[in-house]
């Protein structure tokens, strides 16, 4: 089963999909186009990032591969929907698009054994991880600036039930840009596959309802600029499309701020 | 005014202080020992932390002095209340406190001018940003595993209003370990004073009513041991203290993770 959150008629609606139809809780039926506006599917509790989760992705940044999982966390306020555009700060030179199959967290567990990690996921959507790469430069620094900027979190449309999804290692992630192939890799080219991710997580953390892995990119990053369409395909999960819009902010912290 | 949440008779209370008593929203009064147990005292939206802004602390870590803030997000699963214990991880070696004021954001804001940027604070608490310095060896890594962990942020026990603290950078810090003086250092030494870090983080990010930054901790850091309690206070919001307790869980992933 897949589910979704949008709006009709200004209210969010939790619905599922059914013959290629929205039905919502009062049972409702819509069809995709007629909805208003797309939201995550899931209202997220924390959300952790992956970074250099696909050997060809840290190659094609001239960086080693990583011998246990580099974690960053995304903030909740970066989350956008599907649809929704992604605003390219003024004064910035490099944005990418970096497609991600995320695994959401169903049930609460700590020090949870690899073998039995899939039972702790509830499901899994599409995120694509926008990353302004001109702050990622001093790599001293966790990706807040570069990562956790307003609309740099697009998801969804679907959270896919995770029994719809019998090898989360075993899916084609694609991203095209304005219908143009550029982005190509496969889950099970992962360095450290979901099973691992939640074990290692929750070997120092309590995973919780909500909670969210975002498992890393594959090879094939390039830039993106405004008016730019990004659409990310995640084999059996779906697919997500933001536009680039020029924001109305800059990024360049002006000299009245003093630093 | 001072505000706490508190358990008492198994119910969440939202007091505020009056001659030296906690009175809750149903007019309860209770004495400070007759609360069962201390709990944040705002419930968090999101958590931005500060590393190295302080310039002796830096030098104490053999750091250069940044030129912008290095944040960093603290997840709001590690946080605990006054008096709860913090869990130290077995196969650890290095695990400090570090006092920080926090600032609560109050009301939304973006692109906020230094000048107006105390207008969006709420008020202020104590917090102990508790990292376990094995993992912060590779500078790579954002601070998730060192930082990160259930039990890592005890905050409290009170918000003081911001009308209650005319000047945040005016504040004595001081951490004492089972009785003894460990940490001094005054809010005059941020490198970034909260204005500054508020104009600066809302420059790319919407910053949110339960927003908290958590301001850096200033030279003398040291290592605790479980047995050890933690006791920090700064000037005017109050005094935080926290045992140290042995974790029922090992920090080093077995081979059977394989990560």
């Amino acid at each position: 089963m897949k589910h979704a959150r949008y709006l009709y008629r200004g209210r969010v609606r939790n619905g599922r999909v059914e013959d290629g139809m929205l039905v919502d809780e009062s049972g409702l039926r819509l069809a995709m186009d007629e909805v208003e506006a797309w939201l995550p599917p899931v209202i997220p509790n924390k959300m952790i990032g992956v970074a250099l989760n696909f050997a060809d992705h840290a190659e094609e940044l001239g960086l080693a591969m990583p011998e246990e999982p580099v974690l960053f966390i995304k903030p909740n306020s970066s989350l956008i929907g599907h649809r929704s555009p992604v605003e390219y700060p003024r004064g910035i030179r490099h944005m990418h698009y970096e497609a991600e199959l995320v695994a959401v967290i169903g049930r609460p567990g700590r020090n949870i054994r690899r073998e039995e990690a899939l039972d702790y996921v509830l499901g899994y959507t599409i995120a694509n991880d926008v990353t302004v790469r001109d702050f990622v430069g001093n790599m001293y620094r966790p990706p807040i600036r570069a990562k956790g900027q307003d609309t740099f979190g697009p998801m969804g449309p679907f959270l896919v039930d995770k029994e719809d999804v019998p090898d989360p290692g075993n899916l084609a992630i694609r991203t095209y840009v304005n219908g143009r192939l550029r982005q190509e890799g496969h889950t099970s080219d992962m360095i450290f596959s979901v099973e691992d991710l939640i074990a290692f997580i929750s070997s120092f953390m309590t995973l919780e309802p909500g909670d969210m892995i975002w498992t890393g990119t594959p090879k094939g990053i390039s830039p993106v600029e405004p008016g730019d369409v990004m659409r990310v395909e995640i084999e059996g999960i779906g697919v997500l499309e933001n536009p680039v819009v020029l924001s109305p902010h800059t990024n360049v912290p002006t000299e009245k701020q003093e630093v």
